[in-house]
């Protein structure tokens, strides 16, 4: 459940979480420090090396002040 | 990372993996299998029981024919 093969899915969280991270002027250690976890967990996120549960990506998401859903959503389509 | 309190979030999830299986007219036993989850899992995810990870949150959005964020959404927001 932890590494294994980056779906497409963890990618594009991957992706919003780095751009509203940036977006807010945080860096990876303020982000982490904020929602509670781990800067090198954060960073692995990041990179889509962490199959993240959805209790995490909650508390991102809180951390950043963003609508949880927003990190699954792939603004491309 | 399994059971634990369950957040708001996993309940949104929860509440819309129901809602989207029932729309589709399939059984928790019919999805799981689209899904290639267990039946029980499946069960546990409907009752919030589960803290899912984004690969499995993929797998289900794909045999639901649903975008993956549409799961994590708040339509009461």
């Amino acid at each position: 459940m932890a590494t294994a093969k980056p779906g497409k899915l963890r990618q594009v969280l991957a992706k919003k979480v780095r751009l509203y991270r940036q977006a807010r002027g945080l860096t990876q250690e303020e982000l982490a420090h904020k929602a509670k976890l781990h800067r090198t967990y954060l960073g692995m996120i990041e990179r889509s090396e962490r199959n993240l549960s959805v209790d995490n990506i909650e508390k991102i998401a809180k951390a950043l002040e963003v609508e949880p859903h927003l990190l699954l959503k792939d603004e491309r389509r």
